[in-house]
């Protein structure tokens, strides 16, 4: 397997931390390499007193064992670093890490990518255009239609909308769409944990008490979960949403959920994991997981960031590009 | 205080054995009176083998001690009886028990009331135009702005709009009505929980992130907390609605969360405590309580079902009419 590509994240928050955290201790347990900044790094290194040994590397097929290899931007000075400061130039090059990291995928380069935090409003000071890291995978892939698979330890789920207001999550909830992300789930799922059993929730109290609080589940979803079970696809469904967490989560019946909207699924995963949560981008032609928290400019730079999302992320990445 | 008034419930689903179960086990410490059908009590009682003695009760004030007092509506016989399946006549019945209690409230002859389960589908079979229990209540009271505070173990919600489509749930989410919640939500917490922190979710994923995903958190929610706060209510927010309930619950941040939809209450609250829920009426000019869950067909008149979530409904009921 070619090594799996990390991006480092913006230099002002917890990335740095982390990685070289996880990777001192052991958490990492196939080849990788860094698309960030080595002066960044060793920097970080000194400041946490880590005695990690790190290089440069010019291309991911050139990476060395027995140290971290930094596919080096060459953008960030030590000197440019202002931890837990919002730094429009840190935001610049954590989004040439991310391009960089994403086109190597591409290329067959690196097997996976793995995406420590960006921060968004600093990323926005050189490009007013962005809207997210996954949007910004998305345009380098040429791929509009990306969703984003959330896995935490109790529940896996999967999102027909996400960052979007709920009106528009609404008009999102679409036949074509809410099977197109079935579909997406029951691929990854396949890779992630062969013979899972899927749930839909639907989109209204009660999944609408039929018809009467919205016809979304009639006459969009109940049709798309039809579609997919007669690909013999093992899904079931609309459930009431209140309802159905409890039936995945403390009844074991389901191990994963196609939720309507953001909230509907991020609402369970963060009560039930608000650490160690990982993003599955689904619907790119490569493989790309994620953390599940942001920069953390609150606690930046002291060490004491949580490697756990990361390390989990990390793991997922393997096993997905192992069963690619 | 006067008696609780209790409504035994849809005679085909768990109420009447919850009510019995709950009596024979001391867990309903103030006196009450059973609004229901004797005979059908009298059935179950055999049903689960209860001794419990039970005695027909012509008003809450002739209520005596050392038995079950029922106002007995005379509607049902125990042959009418059919434990598990849907029953026109039992519906019919169980509205009848919850409008004669709703009308003795009003009356002071009873300090509040506690409902068992109602099953929607057997009362529309003889009333049609029936929605929903605390709308019947509602009705009865001659109040249109009824909204439920769910209260559960480790939490407290309540919600902005309940039953109704999410499209509705958004055009519902405007400055008045958010703020007309927040005063219910104080005034109900005063008595239940005096000093209690309140956050407040926003609608839309990240709160709307600034306006990017949706305005109703600048334009609708953002100005009723602040009206809020004039008024000296410790209210904080909009948080996002993924972040809120981890801060509320598990950083123990906040005591109560006014939600802006069904779901976004009933999802964290039904998956931290499935069972014990309590569904507190806000916003009638009498007490109600009830239990968070439905007539539970499929385990009705077998003696299995819990009676915590009544017991803890009846629990309530007692601490706001003392405090009302």
């Amino acid at each position: 397997m070619k090594p799996i590509g990390i991006t480092m994240g913006d230099s002002s928050g917890v990335g740095p931390e982390i990685l070289l955290m996880a990777a001192d201790a052991g958490e990492l347990s196939e080849p990788f390499v860094v698309y960030g900044d080595l002066a960044v790094l060793e920097h970080c290194r000194a400041h946490i007193h880590s005695r990690l040994p790190l290089q440069a590397c010019a291309r991911p097929a050139a990476w060395r064992p027995g140290c971290v290899n930094v596919i080096d931007s060459g953008l960030l000075k030590a000197s440019d670093v202002t931890p837990g400061k919002l730094n429009a130039q840190s935001g610049a090059a954590a989004r040439a890490y991310v391009v960089a990291a994403a086109q190597a995928a591409l290329r067959g380069e690196i097997s996976a990518m793995v995406t420590l935090p960006m921060n968004k409003e600093a990323t926005q000071r050189s490009d007013p255009a962005f809207t997210g890291h996954t949007e910004l995978i998305g345009d380098v892939c040429g791929v509009e239609d990306v969703t984003i698979m959330l896995a935490s330890k109790q529940l896996i789920v999967t999102h027909v909308s996400t960052h979007c207001s709920l009106r528009e999550a609404i008009e999102r909830c679409r036949t074509p769409r809410v099977f197109r992300i079935l579909e997406l789930t029951v691929e990854a799922l396949e890779r992630i944990q062969p013979g899972a059993r899927i749930a839909v929730a639907g989109l209204n109290p009660h999944a609408g008490e039929h018809g009467l609080f919205g016809r979304e589940e009639i006459e969009e979803i109940q049709p798309a979960i039809e579609m997919a079970r007669q690909r013999g696809w093992q899904v079931e469904g609309p459930f009431p949403p209140d309802t159905v967490f409890y039936m995945a989560v403390r009844k074991r019946k389901f191990d994963a959920v196609v939720c309507m909207y953001h909230d509907q699924g991020h609402i369970p995963s963060k009560l039930l994991d608000f650490e160690g949560g990982v993003n599955i981008a689904l619907g790119l032609p490569i493989v790309r997981t994620s953390v599940d928290h942001g920069t953390a400019f609150d606690i930046a730079w002291r060490g004491e960031a949580s490697t756990t999302s990361f390390s989990e992320a990390f793991r997922f990445a393997v096993r997905l590009a192992t069963h690619s």
